[in-house]
């Protein structure tokens, strides 16, 4: 559920007086969203916008990069959200004591149940992206790559073995491997870090193929193996609620996304690592969240031990094969 | 915060299939309201609407009541959600278990702070509500009337004093008063019974004056004396954020509510008493809720004792003099 900062009339006004978007017509807070507070917002000119206000999470220095690549993204064809400049020609602005910026809507919504009709042109959009993210020069180191692993776990000592007895040595133990067979070299760029269904949004028709119309939420986008991009998909996209891992929706995924961007040897190779590297990061961010969110606090805690049933997964997986390559 | 009942995209495709709405463009939970569950919607023919889920405080036996009121208010040119009906010409469907319709959208934004200007045109909006619904033929009581307050400040007994020593026994003072004051014989109708801020949509230019665009959220609307509602707004949109009573602003909404039906000398004669009434009304289920919900529950209670202040204030009320008439 959405953090939600309450923005007063006087200051929404004097907010959007800067822009060139005429008479504000509505504004309700979106429920979606974890990390900053969306609102979608409707004004005489223009139509539909979404204002995002950035909470606590997110650095204000790093905004201008993530504002950057979605304007380079958008102006190379891909659909991701526009942020929206004032007169002056800024897009980052300042709304109720946090950095804010307006973007462009996208239509769309979100599959709440992927369906194997989704994986492919999810795997073509990903390869899309990464596509689109050539000529981007400013890199951003990934914050929560292989190096943040550790100290993530570490800090997670005393919680995790509450959550589930003898979780922290057998994380360790994935862990040393996973660093040791990270691979270096692969082709790198410009990726998501956080595809997730509910960033994605399709448009489908009555009996037609869902095609994505647009992807959202750049805030944890970074520079770093494009493979490793795929891996986080094949986790957050490819296994059922039950948690077993749908060879069917990996092979879709794969083949689309390999129809645009054939993957080399080693990429292919890297693959089981990669996942296994995106099972924990997303399994430590949660487990940490988890250990440190008091219980009453507003917030709904993800379980972070559907990260550890994918980790297994992965460590069994003998080679890309298991993916359905 | 909203409650947030998860909906498949199968199940929402199959709902939308029996609407000629067209295709699904955007689907987003609205974080306002705390009863139901709130979507905005944007379909291929028709553009933009709310779909509701009625969860578990309304009963679903009189939504028939709430659906027809509202249809009949916008029938007679109030500005409220217009129920819309499916191809078989039924508005109250179901989705995802729960009772669920869809309603027109409206333009406009709620205000997050009251200002003088927005008083009068909730007056006059809310004498328009009281005319609308003339010929609306069937009545509901109202549940949270006179009658079910001595019960609902029984049930707060054990966990009152805990808010505040001493609370229950004043209650149950001012409670007494209240029963045996309360007018009978008032001018009666259809009352919104909730008109806060949150469910009043204005439209507002650069440097014009605020106008109603639209009323919202009719599941507490009830058979009573009209008066009762404008006691409601007062307590609702007449204190400041230091629960000073602003007469100014009473002054403006009582004027614009007369200028278009005169309050009879019964009615002026009793609205200090109905002003205590509402207070209580709001205080005892801020109470019983504040006093029966977990801490750790996904609500975020309202402070019970900002209606002590306004009870006491009406307490002190000599006369109607007291709210600037």
């Amino acid at each position: 559920m959405a953090v939600y900062t309450e923005i007063s009339d006087e200051a929404l006004r004097a907010f959007l007086a800067d822009y060139d978007l005429g008479e504000l017509l509505a504004f309700r807070g979106i429920a979606e969203g974890v990390e900053n507070s969306n609102y979608a917002l409707k004004t005489s000119e223009g139509g539909d916008f979404v204002l995002t206000l950035y909470e606590k999470r997110v650095d204000p220095a790093e905004l201008p990069w993530f504002l950057g690549l979605m304007r380079h993204l958008a102006s190379q064809g891909l659909s991701c959200p526009l942020p929206v400049a004032g007169r002056d020609g800024i897009a980052l602005r300042e709304l109720a004591g946090r950095p804010a910026a307006i973007c462009t809507f996208l239509p769309g919504v979100w599959p709440r149940r992927v369906r194997q009709e989704h994986c492919a042109p999810l795997g073509a959009a990903l390869a899309m992206l990464h596509a689109a993210g050539e000529g981007f020069r400013a890199e951003r180191p990934n914050g929560l790559g292989p190096r943040a692993w550790a100290p993530l776990l570490e800090r997670c000592r005393e919680g995790g073995d509450a959550v589930q007895p003898g979780l922290v040595a057998e994380l360790e133990g994935h862990l040393s491997g996973i660093l040791r067979e990270w691979p270096r070299g692969l082709p790198r760029g410009h990726i998501h870090a956080d595809l997730f269904p509910d960033n994605v949004f399709f448009l489908e028709q009555e009996r037609g193929t869902p095609r994505v119309s647009g992807l959202i939420d750049f805030y944890f986008a970074c520079t770093d193996h494009l493979a490793y991009d795929i891996a986080i998909c094949l986790n957050a996209w490819c296994f059922e609620p039950d948690l077993a891992f749908n060879i069917t929706k990996a092979r879709a995924l794969l083949g689309a996304y390999q129809a645009l961007r054939p993957l080399s040897g080693a990429e292919l190779e890297a693959l089981p690592v990669l996942c296994r590297g995106a099972a924990i990061r997303f399994l430590l961010t949660r487990l940490y969240d988890w250990t440190h969110t008091p219980p009453g606090a507003l917030v709904t805690r993800k379980d972070p031990l559907e990260y550890l049933r994918r980790l297994r997964f992965h460590a069994a997986a003998k080679d890309v094969g298991a993916y359905g390559l």
